[in-house]
């Protein structure tokens, strides 16, 4: 069985997982554990656990159990002191805390929610996310990063404070892959975050897995500003040292005006400038679902945005190639 | 299978469901919904949920699954927004919301927590017990009435409001058990409420079961000061109508003066009166296990408490007898 490891933040992440969970593959996810917003924030720092939302968002997508149990996971409290925790990450810091290992909490969610696969966390050290912009200025913590309207000025620097350890099962996973998928994300803050731990980059620079980078659809204005596709490549370069990928997967359908004009005040499509490079696939990755503004906030977030079922098509190709 | 019912509050049902779990027979536990007492009592003001205190407690007696499973459920927050919750309490909270009723969020429950028998909940209508004293004060809610030094003045009524209609699956069992098995409970916030509902008392009337009481080991000073065991037959019976009772179930063992000295504030042994009726069964049910402080908080509880396997094998010889 093919060896296919996804690597990103927790949204990003979920759509790729979701679509591949499907195929006979050995599946895994190396999620980022640079989160400090919201839910996750809070629990962070009331209770000294690691973060769990992106976490918790991979186990739904690889989830085998009922339907009802992954809107649990998914599910968020809307009053008193519960308000804005989503059941999983109250579920994930309870484990936690119970079996005093986020280690040990993740193989019990597995079990729990009867997943497909693996999710791992890049780090199980308790890490902040930090970015130096040219004019000096230090933006602290994830959630920081995530709200500025000023990353397109361009930064010096990126770090995790304390300088983390990779979690040996995410070195084993990416040197043992065939495959290994970098999923759509916000790069500086989702798919960065990643790199930035001591022994990522390495051992991506190492595996002799072939490397897929699925190019994100939508720039994000005052962060990615008119991005193209080879400038996602070049903040990738930035941190891996070299360019690793061996096929990049992007769209190539435009979503209807009336979309994009709904879509302008955040940012405009990512252009594709590259169609001299060999190593591009294009396809219509976007997802034709109508939303439901009720549905669960991970589909919520973006209106325009990849259908899982195509992005894993597309993947399986070249799972079925290699 | 002969077919067990055991009736009563959180604590005393899971001590009595504890041990009798291990028996081939066919379980369930009918609960009271009166509890609005600490975590419970927040969820159901923030989040206007059923009670889940005392189902918990039930589910986790009965529960097969893992022990790490079950110290989860019982796991109690220790920090922040979520400070002094029970992980279990917010777990059938979120089913609750997510699934839309109490009903099918126990039915859920019961299949994550791998539950042996059935636990179900006495009503599902949303109720506060009231209790009016001789001295026309009332006392609003179960956790003002568990709190109140004033009970063994006596009441005038007891109530809940509104009036509430029984669980059919209540009913069901009621009518269909081969045994019943009242638990040790606190008699006024545990025992009665149970009765309080419109249907229950007739069904226990009715049944045909035969109907044993599980007598509480200790009284609780300004509630049940001084009681013998005639006295707790008296107060169940102003409520069932007559004496249901086929068998009395009470500890012959005396604790050691030690112990007893350590509860004496707290309230006396009761004492068994009934010598000469022969529905007693007396026998040693006094549980041996040195208590550690930091156990699970359903143990801590009471240092002199009822060991689940001696009250289970008694119980056990009256259901192999009839």
């Amino acid at each position: 069985m093919k060896k296919v490891v996804v690597i990103g933040g927790g949204t990003g992440n979920f759509v790729v997982l979701r679509g591949l969970k499907k195929y006979p593959i050995d599946l895994s996810a190396v999620v980022s554990m640079a989160d400090d917003g919201g839910s996750t924030g809070v629990l962070r720092d009331e209770l000294g656990v690691l973060p769990p939302g992106d976490v918790r968002q991979c186990m739904v997508a690889l989830s085998d159990s009922s339907r009802s149990m992954r809107d649990l996971m998914n599910y968020r409290f809307e009053n008193g002191g519960l308000e804005g925790h989503n059941f999983g990450n109250i579920l994930l810091s309870a484990l936690e805390k119970v079996t005093g290992s986020f280690d040990r909490a993740l193989e019990e969610a597995h079990k729990i929610l009867s997943i497909k696969g693996k999710v791992i966390p890049v780090t199980t050290n308790k890490v902040r996310l930090k970015m130096v912009l040219n004019n000096n200025k230090l933006l602290d913590g994830e959630s920081e990063i995530d709200g500025s309207q000023e990353l397109d000025q361009g930064f010096k620097s990126m770090y995790l404070e304390p300088f983390p350890k990779a979690h040996h099962k995410a070195i084993d996973q990416i040197m043992t892959a065939d495959l290994i998928v970098f999923s759509p994300a916000d790069i500086y803050t989702s798919l960065i975050p990643n790199l930035l731990v001591d022994g990522i980059c390495k051992a991506l620079r190492d595996s002799e897995a072939k490397k897929v980078l699925v190019v994100n659809l939508m720039n994000k204005n005052g962060q990615t500003t008119n991005f193209k596709v080879s400038d996602y490549l070049i903040q990738i370069k930035r941190f891996i040292g070299e360019d690793i990928f061996n096929y990049i997967l992007i769209n190539n359908v435009k979503p209807s005006k009336e979309l994009l004009d709904i879509y302008a005040q955040e940012g405009t499509m990512v252009e594709n400038d590259l169609h001299e490079d060999s190593r591009t696939i294009t396809a219509n990755l976007i997802s034709d679902e109508i939303i439901e503004q009720n549905k669960s906030d991970i589909i919520k977030r973006n209106l325009i945005r990849h259908d899982s079922e195509k992005i894993a098509e597309e993947l399986m190709k070249i799972v079925d190639h290699i």
